[in-house]
């Protein structure tokens, strides 16, 4: 996270890297505000709805950093193509856990695994979380001449692939997966380019 | 789970729909043995490693339950072919939310996004989890002429997009990423087939 930032959006950051790790469960008040370099008592003042806002705006964050990263890869791709955009979102977790060794996984999946029964608003906030992140995905391939519905459609596909290649990675302890689903994945992605359709996305 | 079974397997089995509502932190001694109509004390006799342990049987349970209902989804269909049983797999899903009104998740899914970190038994365990289901779904690919090399790679990408439109599903409380997943991947599946390498399974 950028230097400058208050300590409200550090708190926020850091649920979001404890849940990354460990799931709701690790997301304990006095970490979340250590971690962030804040006096535990600004977490009451903050988020007067305790954990569960915690929980929900570090979702709400990672909805809106997994989105954010989508337009930075595709500006980043020297030939931009559907499979080169989900190769790049699959790196950036092939990246991490190469420099890591291990891999911390998807804060938006642990929310939903623990909590999707139990924590209606975060329920609704995971749900907000997986639209915003598919939305950017949608906005990218309906750039790379990808008609708009088969567009929606795909970035379902990519999201959801990505999610469970993230869960097998996470377990094995190998980025296998992740190559797996991008070489199987690509050709499929690529074939749904209709040119002439383009939208203009006001890139 | 069907009945005859002994405490032990209903503990397991409890576990894991414990596991599959809430998470690792959901899954409690007690309310696993009383789900299970067991014993409390049966739960320190059945499993002296205690919770971690439960926790790791109840993935493997699922693991190998997944795995067979491949097998059983297969022997089913009518007129086999790899779209068809990727579909298989995910109505399971679609029937069970539209029975239950709600998702509940999968038991791998949550310990993997919980305790990938923290305890590697569990970490281990939820690798051999995917493995077996995977195993079984590469089998079942090569048995309907997908060439071995590639069932491997389709059995990894199959899990991978069903385990990520779970979660989607779960936010969502809505069949919506299944029915996507399902009708997107499903001609790619099909494209893999080679009329005449299928592999003896024994089946």
């Amino acid at each position: 996270m950028a230097a400058g930032h208050g300590p409200r959006e550090r708190m926020v950051f850091s649920a979001a890297q404890l849940l990354r790790l460990g799931g709701v469960a690790a997301v304990g008040m006095r970490e979340t505000a250590a971690q962030a370099q804040a006096p535990r008592g600004s977490l009451q003042h903050y988020f007067p709805g305790g954990k569960e806002q915690v929980v929900n705006e570090a979702v709400g964050w990672a909805g809106r950093y997994a989105a954010s990263r989508v337009s930075r890869f595709l500006t980043a791709l020297e030939d931009p193509s559907p499979s080169a955009l989900f190769a790049a979102m699959a790196q950036q977790w092939t990246d991490e856990m190469a420099v890591a060794g291990t891999l911390a996984g998807c804060p938006v999946a642990a929310a939903t695994a623990d909590c999707a029964q139990s924590t209606e608003s975060t329920r609704t906030a995971a749900a907000e979380a997986f639209a915003c992140w598919r939305a950017s995905v949608a906005e990218a391939l309906t750039g790379m001449d990808v008609p708009p519905a088969r567009a929606q459609a795909l970035a379902t596909l990519m999201v959801s692939t990505l999610e469970g290649a993230i869960l097998i990675a996470r377990a094995e302890r190998s980025p296998r997966a992740l190559a797996t689903v991008v070489k199987e994945l690509g050709p499929v992605l690529d074939a749904a380019v209709e040119p002439g359709t383009a939208v203009p996305t006001g890139r």
